[in-house]
Formats: C-alpha cells, sequence, structure tokens
C-alpha cells in the first residue's frame, strides 16, 4: 500500500468511503477482542499449575512451621532465591503479599503517614498546601499514576527516551525543586514502550543531585527477566546508589505476577538495610507476616534461580508469536505511512507501544470499541489520563489466541487509518 | 493451702524461703516454654492441612480464571461462605489478603490519609496539633494499641467491664470529645480477657450521640466462631448502626488465621455499602486484587458455614483441655488467695487473663522468664504498655502442649506467689 500522506483530498475521500464499508462490516461480526491489559494467557497459568500442588512440606530449614505466625521479612528460603535472580542481599529483601504494587500504595502511604529517616511525614507537607511531586516519565504504567493521585502527589511528566527518561531535564528538575520527591521507573522493557534503561541512565539516577534530601526512586523492575526477543542487562541500581553515596535512595520492587499467578504470586520491596529496618518497623504495626506457604511454594516450585530463567524461557516461547504478528500486522498496514503512526520494537515485556497520528488517538480507540477490541483507554499512559499529543495507545498481546490478536490488529489498523483521514479531511466521527 | 494473707510476716518469710528454693530448682532445668502469644498448635494446624490441596479447580461459578488478574472485592464465592456464616450480605464484604490486621492498619491509615465522607484527613488533624483519640477497652490486644502509637493516634483506656466496655463512660466521652473518633472493639472472647459484649452494649455502640461525624468502631470479630466452653450470640453490629441511622459507623473484622492458617489464611473487612465503596475506591489504587486462589481453597475445603462450625467444634476439642488444665492450676495454686490473683474464665477465645496482687505483674513475669517461661509481656495489654496497677498479665495456653502447659503454669503460679510475698515483705528482687 501507497503511504496515505501522499493521497489527494479526493482520493483521501475513496479511501475512507471504501474504508468504512469494511469497518461497518466488521462491525456487524459482534466481536469480544480484548487487548487493554497485560494478562497472561490461560497456557502462560497452565506454566505454573503445578505450583498449587506446594508447598510439600512447610518446615522451613532454620525449623519454623511456616503454617504459623511470624517471620515479617519473609523467609529466607524466598529472600535468598529471588536475591539470587536479582543480584540483591538476601537481607535487604522484604517478601510481600501478592502484589508489588500493593507494595508501592504502602511504601508511598508509608511516606506520607511517617515520612523517612526521621524527616517531616509528607502528609504534613501536603495538608500544608505544599504538596509533593513525583517525576513521572512518559507514557508509563497508569497504576503508578493512579496511586500518586489518590494520595495527592503532584505528577510531572518527563519524557521516556531510547535509554530510559530524559536525564537532562531530570536532573535539572530535582536540583531545582525540592518538592520533587521521587520518579517512578521501569526500567526494562517498560510499560508501554519498552524502553531499557542504559547504565549511563542508572548512574545518573543513583548520583545525581536533588533538592530533597528524602528523594526517592521507585524502582518497579516488572519485568526484570521478562525477555522475549533479546536478554537485556540491567545495572544494578542499589549498588549504584550506594556507590555514589545515596544508599538510602531506592525502593526496588518485583514479582511473580507475570511469572506464576497474577494475585497469587510473591512480592517483594528491596532496598538499603537503613530503609529496611525502617520499612519493617512500620510493617510490624501492620501485619505479623505475610504468606509463608506461598513464598515456600514458589520456593520448592522453583528451587533455584536459573530454573525461574527457563520457565522465563517457556512463557517467552508463548508470547513471541503474539507480539511477531502485532509488529508484522503495523508494518503491513501501516509501514508504509510513517507519519500516520510508529511503534515501539520491545525486546521483552508485556506491550507494543503505538503512536498514532496526533490527535487521533481517542477516536481510533472508539472506533476500535465499537467494533468489538477493547484497549487500553487513549491517555491512561499519561499522568491524570491525560496525553497531550492524543496519539499514545497502548497494545497488550499477552492475552488473546494468535487468532484473536490477528483480527483484533486488521481492526486497530483499520481504526488508525479511519481517525487519520477523518482528522486530516476534517470528517466529524459519525 | 491457706490463704497466704492470712499469713503472719514470719510464716509468709518462711514460705518466701522454701518457695525460692523450689524456683532456684526450677531455674537449673533449663526449661523453655512459651505462653506470650495466641498461636495455634501443630495439632491445630493438622486440622487444615488438607487445604494445602485445594484449589481443586480454579474456574469461578461466573466462568473468572482465579488464577488471573482481577476482582479486588474478591470472589463471590468466597464473600457468600464468610457472609452466611457471620449474617453479613456478601456484597457488604470485602475479602483482604492473609490477615485482618493488615486491614485494620490499612483502614486506619486510609482515614488518615484521605479521611471518609468527603471529610478532611485525620493526618491533617494530627499535622495541626490536634491528634485524633481512640478509646481502648482495657486490657485488650497489644496489635490494636500498636497500630493507634505507629500512626499517633491518643489512646484513652477504658475499663472492659463483664459485659463490654463501661458504656457509661464510654457514652459520656464520645458526647464530649469530637477528637474522640474510635473505639477498638472484641466483641467475642475478647484478648485476653474472654468478655462477650450483651446486646445492650452493642446497641449503645450503635446508637451512642458522638461529638465526632467520622466516628468509626473498629469491630474485631477475631474469636467470632471460637467458642470452647459455651457458645455464646452476638448482636449484629453493622444491622445495629444501621437502624439506629449510623450505617456507616461500624468497620467489621474477621479472619480465619486461627481457624486454618494464621498468616496464610483468608481476611474480610464488612461495612455499610457506602464505605464498601468508598474503601474499594482506595484499595483499587493499592491492588488489583488478593489472593482469589486462596479464596477459593478456603471454599473449597469448607463448603459450608456449617462445615466451619464443625471444623471450629474440633478445635475446640483442642483447646479444651488446655483451658482446663490452665483454670484448675490457677483454683488448686492460687483459689484460696483472693487478693494475691484473680483470673478471667473464658468461654471461649485463645485467653486467660490474670490479675496479680497490684504492683507485681512485671516482678512476675520476670521471675517466670528467669525459669524459662515466657509469657507476654507485663503491661502489653494496655495502651502504651502501661498498665496502670501493674497487675494484669496474659496467658496463651494454645501453643505449648498439655504436659508443657502444666509445668509452665506450676513456675507461674509459683512467680505470682513469690512477687506477692516479696512485695508484701519489701523484699527487694534478688
Amino acid at each position: 500500500m501507497a503511504s496515505l500522506t501522499t493521497l489527494s483530498k479526493e482520493d483521501l475521500e475513496d479511501l475512507h468511503s471504501s474504508l468504512w464499508n469494511i469497518y461497518k462490516q466488521e462491525q456487524t461480526k459482534d466481536l469480544h477482542l480484548n487487548m487493554s491489559r497485560g494478562k497472561p494467557s490461560a497456557e502462560q497459568l497452565d506454566l505454573s499449575v503445578e505450583l498449587l500442588q506446594f508447598p510439600k512440606s512447610y518446615t522451613l530449614a532454620d525449623g519454623t512451621d511456616a503454617r504459623n505466625y511470624g517471620v515479617l521479612q519473609g523467609i529466607g528460603e524466598c529472600r535468598r532465591l529471588f536475591g539470587d535472580l536479582l543480584d540483591i542481599p538476601a537481607g535487604q529483601i522484604i517478601m510481600g503479599g501478592n502484589a508489588s504494587l500493593n507494595l508501592m500504595f504502602d511504601t508511598l502511604a508509608f511516606l506520607f503517614l511517617f515520612g523517612t529517616e526521621r524527616k517531616k511525614p509528607w502528609a504534613d507537607e501536603r495538608a500544608q498546601g505544599r504538596p509533593v511531586k513525583f517525576l513521572c516519565p512518559v507514557p508509563g504504567y497508569d497504576r503508578h499514576f493512579t496511586i500518586c493521585e489518590e494520595l495527592g502527589v503532584e505528577m510531572i511528566p518527563v519524557p521516556l527516551l531510547s535509554d530510559g527518561p530524559d536525564m537532562d531535564l531530570v536532573t535539572r528538575l530535582v536540583k531545582e525543586d525540592e518538592q520533587i520527591k521521587g520518579i517512578w521507573c521501569v526500567p526494562l522493557h517498560s510499560n508501554p514502550q519498552g524502553v531499557c534503561y542504559s547504565d549511563k541512565t542508572v548512574d545518573t539516577l543513583a548520583s545525581m543531585t536533588t533538592a530533597a534530601d528524602d528523594f526517592r526512586i521507585f524502582w518497579d523492575n516488572a519485568y526484570g527477566v521478562h525477555h522475549i526477543y533479546e536478554e537485556v542487562p540491567l545495572k544494578n541500581i542499589l549498588k549504584a546508589c550506594e556507590k555514589a553515596g545515596y544508599p538510602n535512595r531506592c525502593y526496588y520492587f518485583f514479582s511473580t505476577s507475570k511469572i506464576t499467578f497474577p494475585g497469587a504470586g510473591v512480592s517483594l520491596i528491596a532496598s538499603s538495610p537503613d530503609n529496611v529496618k525502617e520499612l519493617l518497623g512500620h510493617m510490624s504495626a501492620q501485619t505479623i507476616s505475610h504468606d509463608k506457604l506461598n513464598q515456600l511454594r514458589h520456593v520448592q516450585f522453583f528451587g533455584t534461580s536459573e530454573n525461574i530463567h527457563n520457565h522465563m524461557t517457556k512463557l517467552a516461547a508463548l508470547l513471541k508469536p503474539k507480539f511477531d504478528i502485532v509488529l508484522q500486522k503495523l508494518q503491513d498496514g501501516l509501514g508504509a505511512s510513517p507519519p500516520v503512526a510508529s511503534w515501539s520494537h520491545p525486546k521483552g515485556g508485556y506491550f507494543v507501544s503505538l503512536n498514532v497520528f496526533p490527535g487521533c488517538a481517542k477516536r481510533t480507540v472508539a472506533l476500535a470499541k465499537e467494533a468489538g477490541v477493547t484497549l487500553t483507554g487513549a491517555g491512561a499512559s499519561y499522568p491524570y489520563g491525560k496525553d497531550p499529543k492524543d496519539s499514545n495507545i497502548r497494545i497488550a498481546p499477552s492475552y488473546p489466541s494468535v487468532g484473536e490478536l490477528s483480527q483484533a490488529m486488521d481492526i486497530l489498523i483499520l481504526c488508525v487509518k479511519l481517525a487519520y483521514i477523518e482528522n486530516k479531511l476534517g470528517i466529524q466521527p459519525k
């Protein structure tokens, strides 16, 4: 297909008519295709179903009965397994419940309720009309932004470049404004763009001068072992912070939500020894322990960190055909018209980020919806749900089957073109 | 044995010498007996071990795959099971994670961070030097008090009488002071006294006039089905609040920590429809869902609320001999000397509350500790760990075996007597 952008007004009108007829036909099919959330498919979950037969025994190495109360920090066996996987000392890891999101919310809530390092609770500043601000690399993960919005954290978007956030901008902002107390980072295969942070980005984040002396990096390594096309290394942020003289700067989050079961996996937070001590202090008022039997299930199911990598290879084999088809369909359908759409080429993770012609994202998503294809809401990957260019659309290929995905992508591409032509011709949405 | 209180000074001195010799002998035995926490015994946990073979299937009644994301409020199957058990509509129940304590902390944290019914966050008042106050029936559960202390809630102790908190005092205080925004209640088989709230107490709590229009009852029904000697009914507080015109007054907590596994059970919070909606709003920023597979395990293991009651009967059969021996030993050892000690006669729950001669609790616990018997720290059942009379000691009979318990009780009784005589004779602790 020739580029849409070289067509005359008349040709565009003709094309719109013919595409619209195809679209109306699609609408009659009563499809229900969903590419909205990063949900694993049933086939992926089946790879972990043996986990449900564990634990085979429930006595820990130190003799503790894992069925009973206690062990707030999480069982040593589990902290060592993930410490080995992530190159973090087991003593600097706290196992959480079934969701790292919960740990992120709680950690930010603790900062609001109690402050850190004996400094003022962030809620006090909020109450005094000096809201805490966070830098939000965009596009990013909507649930990070929801946590901020819920707690009244003012979000400042910063562009996410090919090797991490725009660090020139980030370093300038954090140096100038002492109300900027944090930044959200998804350092590997970021949601939704698949960006992987370079060593230089990690070092700069760890060493930059910040006006706030309680500045914190929320390091959500959600896709830390989720390579599909290529294994990407990631510099150790905790070590980098320690080396730079800011050992308490980073909270590191990880979970098995997209390794074993979303909602029934295990999560962890890791940080400096001082931060771990401080967190455990608050947590000791919050709970007696998280679910040690589920920690033990994971330990007995995986055994070693190498087996986690092997498991990820199997998951990648299920995901790759889905990413292949999304990328191939985009190339075939839109590759000839660069201004109409561009998209990410992730090496792993869960998403493809599609940028349509400015001003066309909401319309594209709405058109797709009306033809039975549910996408993440346009704007969701920006703070307050506001994409200033109305351009970004997140594609989540994991949940549908390859067949459904193929069908859904055809409709999405059709909608991208329709929205572009409507925009160019000034056609009001029907 | 004759009453200690009728002995002459000389007789007391002789008795002290002989008891002290016995005590020194006990010390040589290098015992390690623990009556400090309400931990179930291994035999109790064994009754639930089949639970670990569940879930047998993971597709919910509505077709949802319980292994995947979603269902923030908790699976309908589980909410109906516990709703049936507790006489609460399933729609008014939110399933939590593995610990109701976590729900209590989070609920109070939400009030601090966000307020309720669009009123000011409680943290704002704290920041403005007007701390929130909670009424704390004493003696009570130390972890409730720890939550308050952590969040900076000022605790006001109120006496716990035989049918609930001293409601004359409670109604007066809440009417006078708008900073009193809550009360902790363990309405059945309370920790540590085994008090069960009368209908009148429930009705008064539900209907009393409070100066604070965001006053909240934290209703921790931890022992709601934990009857041992006698089944005790409890009036439905949520219905009472609704009837009294204060539908949003009460947060109701429950868990299976002492039904199935501490740390690997399920918990719930129940409240009015408005409160449930408000809580779910905050929770939707905090997590995607709690562990649905564990909810399903419990549903498949129990099946019906009747089976939960049957299960509790088996647990009670394991607990009863332990309570029997504690009560018998206390009667045999201290029954003749009423001023030296008095104790609760619980109908269920997990504790016996022992009141020793005023000024002797700390010394008794210290003596026991040095003879190898660990008790809950004296004062723990009071806000800030301060028992004004230094009199209350909590006995937790569940964890040790009957043999260990018998031995531990002999030592405890010995220490009660020694501490009393030391106190009477003005003997400085050796």
